[in-house]
């Protein structure tokens, strides 16, 4: 079975959001066995929305849509689809209910608007919406099923997880597609695929290997399609096992895995608690940690210390070190870590100090310049690193170098 | 002129990466008065990728390609682009210096990947490209333009801004597409249309107007299009100046502005600074406040109080309030906002406390459940919400809510 997307909205097309939903999609569609062939973006415009309909049955059997369901009268896509399967709109008692009760539950008041999202297409399976006023619309012409959905991400979610793939998955239980993705750390893409070569050149044919680069990290994907579940996973436990023995230091995880999450498993295996100081990075380090699930179990705090002043009055850093270093400076950073880590009582810590820019580089220290430092209750360790010109890709390097580097210590720590 | 962007790779139909690039590049192409009709994502895979150009082409006068031309041999798109214009791959000795110059400032060794990538397609105009091996690649058949570009954000963006879009500009000099977009926050969707009704019905024919809501802002975007730049401009100023008298309290900014901009430019006019307590929040507003350009001016530091030791012994918030009223009530919000003001000696200061979930949450303190506190020297408000069940949106809302709690202060502010 084969599916394809289409996103709704002028919103899209200008540019002014960012298209989060198919990506989402696409993993659960995958997990069910079913292949995306393409992901579509069209305009809140009744002709070019049928004519997205029209193409994409010709390539899927599954046709889901999002976006244009609203309260507002930019939302057309549920006119159109009622005129694009032949039905008229109707109202439901049902759906209005649940939209009194969804709204009740908020203290808003129900307004016609509202009134007008419990009218819907007449040979539709109406799906309920936990989190929003509209519907999800679920239709079968000619064997060809196309859903309609909300674009707002957390009503999709809840309607696809709670409505479509429970069904689609009655409809598809043959076909598998697995994936494996390895995630590396310390070198480049091109470095990379010199290493795995002989590696890639001996892949079985049904295997497909692909790099995604991002800010350091590199994801190595290995692609597998067939009937037998069992026997496609053991070519890729195979294959996934030759790049843990050919490239061992530069993994740090799997799947979606992430640097933040890694170091949260760590940190638990130990019982070993973090702090962090941040100056260029600003709190993304904390954010990051932060959005783990279960953080409080290791994580204590930070100091954010975007001030000299701060790194001085907070962190206990000796201002003639700064005056003779420079706040970026290995001397500053290390004081930071050891600071933080004495302040909040941590077993570990990690402190960062650079330019993200656009302002403050010089000769000496360009925009980028930045210095990470890990301290633990024996030693510190600090590293100096140049990122490069752009702010929020600073910011995002800096962050993900320090984990990388507390990484490496935690590892090394349990081997004493 | 209309333009359709095209992005290749099997990790945007798996939904491993997100695509961002489109979104941009739309904001890109607007800008230039050109419009996107339509945006699609294809796999890796020769034939789709031509189906996609096919398609394009007979909508489309511009047609903007990313991704598959990096330098592993997953990326397929620069061969079958130059089987697609009927042309073969010769070998660029100005294309090869580029990638020596730039691996030579990284200290990255060169490798026969890297040599590949010298090799263009011969009727192609090379676009060079500054911060990646991959050149971009100018197609011009029978009036069709087509352009590829790597799929690494920071190489596209830098191909668009150096050679892509002033290039285009001078094919495309009469058509003028302008957006206005409005951003409020503090009511719903539905109430938002109910209030604006009567404008919306007023609004000249070639107007157009729509709701975006994300995590309780709400952006209202009027769209017009034609050739006489002037009077559109005017038109728009006619009716965002309506829309400033109808919901004056609800909008805090305009097109690209943010809270933490917003924000920062009052702290700048008003020439105070600020200091932030996160507990849920877990450093997003801190790093909300940083991601702005010039923050050092106003901003800093914060207490990142994950665990309840750091709310006492670095905070000052007394364990008997703590155990009296619980972490997340408003005594030891209101705390928190004046332990760090004290502490880093700042005129204002915002702080978090909440459940984020998906534990911790109590019958009388459900997930989501949040104070959040603004102090300034004379007094401290607080105020409680209820965000939902969901982790990283209970976080993003409080941060929101809690940025839009300090604007409104220092809106107060202004006028005492």
């Amino acid at each position: 079975m084969q599916a394809e997307i289409i996103t709704i909205g002028d919103e899209l097309l200008i540019g002014q959001v960012v298209d989060t939903n198919s990506a989402w999609m696409a993993v659960k569609l995958n997990e069910a066995g079913i292949q995306v062939k393409q992901i579509t973006s069209v305009s809140d415009n009744r002709d070019h929305i049928i004519q997205a309909l029209n193409e994409a049955q010709t390539r899927a059997d599954l046709i889901l849509i999002t976006g244009g369901i609203g309260p507002t009268p930019d939302d057309i896509t549920k006119k159109t689809l009622a005129g694009y399967f032949n039905t008229r709109l109707v109202f439901s008692e049902k759906v209005y209910q649940d939209i009194l009760e969804l709204l009740g539950k908020r203290s808003i008041p129900v307004n016609e608007q509202n009134r007008k999202q419990a009218e819907v297409p007449e040979n539709a399976l109406i799906l309920p919406n936990k989190y929003g006023t509209a519907p999800g619309m679920w239709f079968d012409l000619n064997d060809k099923i196309f859903v309609s959905m909300p674009g707002v991400p957390h009503e999709m979610k809840a309607l696809m997880e709670n409505e479509v793939i429970p069904r689609v998955l009655k409809l598809n239980d043959t076909m598998v597609i697995l994936h494996r993705t390895i995630l590396t750390y310390g070198t480049f893409e091109a470095r990379l695929a010199e290493i795995l070569a002989g590696f890639e050149k001996n892949l079985p044919k049904e295997v497909n290997l692909a790099y995604l680069p991002s800010n350091g990290v590199i994801r190595l994907r290995l692609t597998i399609a067939g009937t037998d579940r069992k026997s496609l996973e053991n070519i890729l436990d195979q294959e996934t096992g030759k790049l843990y023995r050919i490239i061992p230091h530069y993994i740090f995880g799997r799947d979606d895995d992430t640097l933040e999450k890694v170091v949260g498993k760590l940190l638990t295996e130990y019982q070993k608690t973090l702090s962090v100081a941040e100056s260029c990075t600003g709190g993304n380090i904390s954010k990051k940690i932060t959005s783990v699930p279960g953080s409080s179990g290791y994580y204590i705090g930070s100091v954010i210390a975007y001030s000299n002043r701060i790194k001085e009055d907070v962190l206990g850093v000796n201002r003639d070190t700064i005056l003779k270093y420079g706040a970026v400076s290995r001397e500053v950073v290390e004081k930071m870590a050891k600071g933080v880590r004495q302040l909040y009582r941590t077993d570990f810590s990690l402190a960062t100090s650079g330019i993200a820019g656009p302002e403050g580089g010089t000769v000496e220290k360009p925009v980028g310049t930045t210095w990470i430092a890990v301290s633990g209750s024996e030693t510190v360790i600090s590293k100096k690193f140049n990122f490069g010109s752009e702010r929020q890709r600073n910011i995002e390097r800096a962050s993900l170098a320090g984990l990388n580097m507390l990484r490496m210590v935690l590892m090394k720590n349990s081997r004493v």
